[in-house]
C-alpha cells in the first residue's frame, strides 16, 4: 500500500447511494468494469460522457498508483431495438438496412468509436471485448444460473424468474424500483407468452430463422440476451468479484439491476464492490441519443457540420465541456457553452505556456502547497472535475499575474506549480495541447517574432512604412497583432 | 458487369502457378481473406508488407468497381511457438513474462497494429475477426471433420488425419511437398505421442491446468489449433467458396495447406478460388521477423530508433520502399535502399503539386491517354506496382518539362493527366501528402516567401547587412535559401 498516493479518495457509490472510502479488493490491483457502446452507429456526444468521465477515473486511480485493468466492452449482438426482449437486434437491423454482414456494421461503427475516443484523448481500456466474441462463456453463466433455479426454458429461450429471484434476493436494488411498479410498467408485448411474468427478462433468446447472428446451443440456435455479455466478460477477465462497474445512468436499470441478479445467481456473489454511473447529456433538457433521434455525432462537432451547431468544435473543447460539469451532474448542449468551453480551454492552454516560460522571483506571494493539496481534495472528493478545474484557474490568475510581474513565486514554488499544473492539466484531466500542427507552429512563431523584431527596429529608426507593411502582411496572413508597452504580442 | 472498369486483371494463383484472369465467384462482390498478425509484439517491417501488398488489392479491385469485403483476422489465442503443435501459446507466454492476462497482451498489438497500418495509411477491412471471439465455429468445423473420418481424438486433442486425407487428395499441392518429404522433415518433439502420425496437425489442443485461454468442449477443456481459426472465420465471413485468399509465402506451408485440408475435409471444397502469396522483407538476405529476432518495429522506422538506422523513416517512405518492388520479390532492407525511397516519394509528391498548378498550352507534346492505359496494364499485370511506379515517373519528368516550359499540355491532357496521375498516386497506390504538418507549413512558407521579399528588397536598396541578417536568421531557423536567376528558392 505504501505506493499509493493517497487513500483518502471517496467514490459515490450508486448501490448504497453514498460516496465511500475507496479499498480496493486486491489492492494494489484494480478492476474496473464500464459498459461500452453498441455499435451501429457513429458515436455521439451522449457516448463521449461516459468514455471521458471513466477515463478520468482510470487516469486518476493509476496517477494514484494503482495497478488498473480496465474492461470496456463492445456490444455487436444482442442488443434488441426494445429493452424488454423485443423487436429486432440493432445491429442486424442496421446491416438489413444497408445490406451489409451484420460484423460489417460492426467493425466499422466500432472503429468510428476507436477513432472518436482518440480524438478526445480517452485512453484505451486495457481490455475490449465483444459480446460475439464470448458467446461461449455466455452460455456457460446462462447453465450456472439454469442450475441454480433462477431461470427457466421456453420455446428455445431461456429468461431470468425475476419473482423468483427477488423471494431470495432484492431485484431492484440499484434502480430502488420495486417488483410491482416494474410489473405495472412493462408493457405486454408480442411474443411476449413465452415469459412466465412479464418482468422476467431473456438470458438466451431463441433466433427466427431469418436472424443472421445466431449460434447453437443447449436451448437450440439462438443469441444472448443482452445482459449477459456484461455478467460473463466481467467475471472473465476481472473475476466474479471486481472493485468498480460504470456506466451511463440510463443503464442502472434494466441493464446493470439484471447483471447483479445473474451474478448473484450464478455465482452466488454481486459483481461489483462499488458502482459508478455519469449522468446524461441532454439538449433542451431531453437525454440525447440514437434511440431519441436527437443526438448531434462527434464528427459533426469535429467538423462543424450540422444545423445545430454554430462552428466545429475541436475534441479538447468537447472534453473541456464535459469535464466543466461533475460527472453526477447533467450536461445540457448549446453553443454558448461550447463556445465558453473554448475560452477557458484555451486560456489553460496559453497558462500552461507561460507558465514554462515563468522567471522565478526571491519569495512567493502565492501558497502552491495549499493549493497543491486543494486539487487533490477536489478529485478525491469523487472526482470532482469542476471544483479542480476552479482550482486550475486560480492558478491561471497567478500565472498571468506573474507574467505581468504583479506577483512572484519562488523558485521551488515556481517548480512545484508546473510540475502540479502539468500533472492535473495533462496527466489527470486528459487534455492535450494541439500537437497537430505543433512543429510547423513553432516555425510559423520563430518567423513571426523574427518579423516582429524588424518592425520594432523600422520603427526606432522612423521607418513608419516599412513597421506598416509588416504589420498589414501579418494581419493578411491571420496574425493579430497587440502592441503593449511590453513589446507586441501576436496571436493566429 | 457493366460497372466492371477492367475484366483483363490478371493476378498471380500460386496454387496453379500461373497468372489467372480474374474471374470473381459472384462478381461484382468479391470476397478476400489475408492472414493477419499474431498480437504478442509491436508490428514490425515484415508486418507492412502483407499490410500493403493487399491494401493495393483491395484498393485496385474497389477502384475497378468490385464491392469487396475483405476479411484480415487477428490471432489471439492458438498459434503455439514451433509450429509443430508443440510449445507454448505466444500469447499466453508474453503475458507469464509480462504478468499481464493475455488478453491485455492481445489488445496492447492488435491496437499497435492498428496504429501502424493506419499510419501506413492501409486502409481498414471490412471485419477484422479475432481467433479467441469464434471458438463456437471453430469447434464446429472439428466435429465436421471427426464427422468426415479425416481426424481423430487423442487424449483430449484432435489431430488431422494428414495420411487418410492425402489418400484421397493432394496435401501438399499448394507448397508443392511430397508428404513423404514432410514426414522426413518433421523432427519428432515432446508430446508427440499423441499423433498417430508425425505429419498430422492439431486442429484442437487439449490444455495443461495452468494453461489460462481455454475453452470447453466435447473434447476437454482446450483451445483450437492455429490453422482453424482462418477456415472457420474465413467460410463465416465470406462463405466456404471465396475469391481471394491471401497471405505472406511463409505461411504457405503448413497453414495453408493445413486450411485447404480443412476446407475440404469439413466442406468439401477448397476454401479459395485465387491464391495470393507476398514475398518477404529481408535483412541481410534473411527473413525479417520475430522469431527471428532480427526485427525492426516498425515505430521504430518512424521514430528512427534503432541502431541499424541511419535516420527516421517517415511512413510513407516505408509505403513507398515496399511498393518499388512488386510483391512476389524480396525486399531487401538498406537505410541507402530506404533513403533513396524518401527521395523518390518526395520527387513523386512535388510532381503532384507542380502539376496542380501548370498551365495547359495549345497542344500536347505528350501522349497521355496511351501513357494512362500503360498505367491499367502494369496494375492489370498481377498488380505490378513497381512498373505502374516507373510510368509514374514517365511523367513526373513530363510535368517537371511542361513547369520549366519545355513540353506543352493541352487542356484536356492537362486535366487527363491531373486527374490519371492523382488516381493512381493517391487512390490505388494509397500515397498521402504529409497533411500532419499542412496549415501551419502553409504558413510558415508566406512568411518565409515574406522575408525573402523583404531580402530582395533590401537588395535593391544595396542594403546588404539587412539583406545578410534575414538570410542568416532563417539559415538558423533551419531554411535552406538557393538563390537563382528567378530569385531566390528555399526548402526548410
Amino acid at each position: 500500500m505504501s505506493k499509493i498516493k493517497s487513500n483518502r479518495l471517496k467514490l459515490y457509490d450508486s448501490l448504497s447511494r453514498k460516496k465511500q472510502v475507496f479499498e480496493p479488493l486486491n489492492s494494489p490491483n484494480v478492476g474496473m468494469y464500464v459498459c461500452g457502446p453498441t455499435v451501429y452507429g457513429d458515436p455521439h456526444l451522449g457516448h463521449a460522457r461516459p468514455g471521458i468521465s471513466f477515463d478520468i477515473v482510470f487516469r486518476y486511480l493509476k496517477h494514484l498508483g494503482y495497478k488498473v485493468r480496465y474492461v470496456r466492452n463492445i456490444t455487436d449482438v444482442g442488443h434488441l431495438e426494445n429493452d424488454a426482449d423485443h423487436g429486432e437486434d440493432k445491429i442486424a437491423k442496421k446491416a438489413r438496412l444497408e445490406q451489409l454482414e451484420p460484423m460489417e456494421i460492426a467493425q466499422q461503427y466500432a472503429d468510428s468509436y476507436m477513432d472518436s475516443m482518440d480524438a478526445l484523448n480517452v485512453e484505451r481500456p486495457s481490455i475490449q471485448p465483444r459480446a460475439s466474441g464470448h458467446i461461449i462463456e455466455q452460455m456457460e453463466m446462462v447453465t450456472r444460473i439454469l442450475d441454480s433455479g433462477f431461470a427457466y426454458e421456453s420455446k428455445g429461450s431461456v429468461y431470468f424468474d425475476v419473482k423468483k429471484y427477488n423471494e431470495k434476493h432484492d431485484y431492484g436494488k440499484l434502480s430502488g424500483r420495486k417488483l410491482e411498479d416494474v410489473l405495472e410498467n412493462t408493457r405486454a408485448l408480442d411474443g411476449q407468452d413465452e415469459k412466465r411474468d412479464n418482468a422476467d427478462f431473456a438470458i438466451w433468446k431463441n433466433a427466427a430463422p431469418e436472424h443472421i447472428m445466431r449460434w447453437n446451443s443447449p436451448w437450440g440456435s439462438g443469441f444472448p440476451g443482452w445482459h449477459m455479455e456484461c455478467s460473463a466478460m466481467s467475471a472473465k477477465y476481472l473475476g466474479q468479484k471486481f472493485d468498480i462497474h460504470g456506466g451511463g445512468m440510463d443503464l442502472k436499470f434494466p441493464h446493470h439491476e439484471s447483471e447483479i441478479a445473474q451474478s448473484v445467481a450464478a455465482n452466488s456473489c454481486e459483481p461489483a464492490k462499488y458502482w459508478m454511473h455519469n449522468n446524461m447529456v441532454t439538449i433542451d433538457g431531453q437525454k440525447m441519443g440514437k434511440s431519441l433521434n436527437n443526438f448531434i455525432t462527434l464528427v459533426e462537432f469535429f467538423t462543424g457540420n450540422h444545423d445545430f451547431l454554430s462552428q466545429a468544435f475541436d475534441p479538447m473543447t468537447i472534453r473541456f465541456f464535459i469535464l466543466q460539469a461533475h460527472y453526477r451532474s447533467t450536461v445540457d448542449f448549446s453553443n454558448e457553452a461550447l463556445i465558453a468551453a473554448e475560452k477557458g480551454f484555451e486560456k489553460l492552454m496559453k497558462a500552461s505556456h507561460t507558465l514554462s516560460e515563468l522567471v522565478a522571483g526571491e519569495s512567493s506571494d502565492f501558497d502552491v502547497k495549499g493549493w497543491k493539496e486543494k486539487c487533490y481534495l477536489a478529485m478525491d472528493d469523487d472526482f470532482n472535475t469542476p471544483i479542480l478545474i476552479a482550482h486550475l484557474f486560480d492558478a491561471v490568475k497567478v500565472i498571468n499575474s506573474a507574467k505581468a510581474g504583479k506577483m512572484a513565486l519562488s523558485i521551488d514554488d515556481l517548480a512545484l506549480l508546473k510540475s502540479t499544473f502539468d500533472t492535473f492539466v495533462f496527466e489527470i484531466l486528459g487534455f492535450k495541447a494541439d500537437a497537430k500542427n505543433n512543429d510547423s507552429a513553432n516555425m510559423s512563431g520563430e518567423l513571426i517574432e523574427m518579423l516582429l523584431k524588424m518592425r520594432h527596429k523600422a520603427k526606432m529608426n522612423k521607418d513608419w512604412a516599412s513597421a506598416d507593411e509588416i504589420r498589414n502582411q501579418l494581419i493578411e496572413l491571420g496574425v493579430n497583432i497587440k502592441d503593449t508597452k511590453d513589446g507586441a504580442e501576436w496571436e493566429i
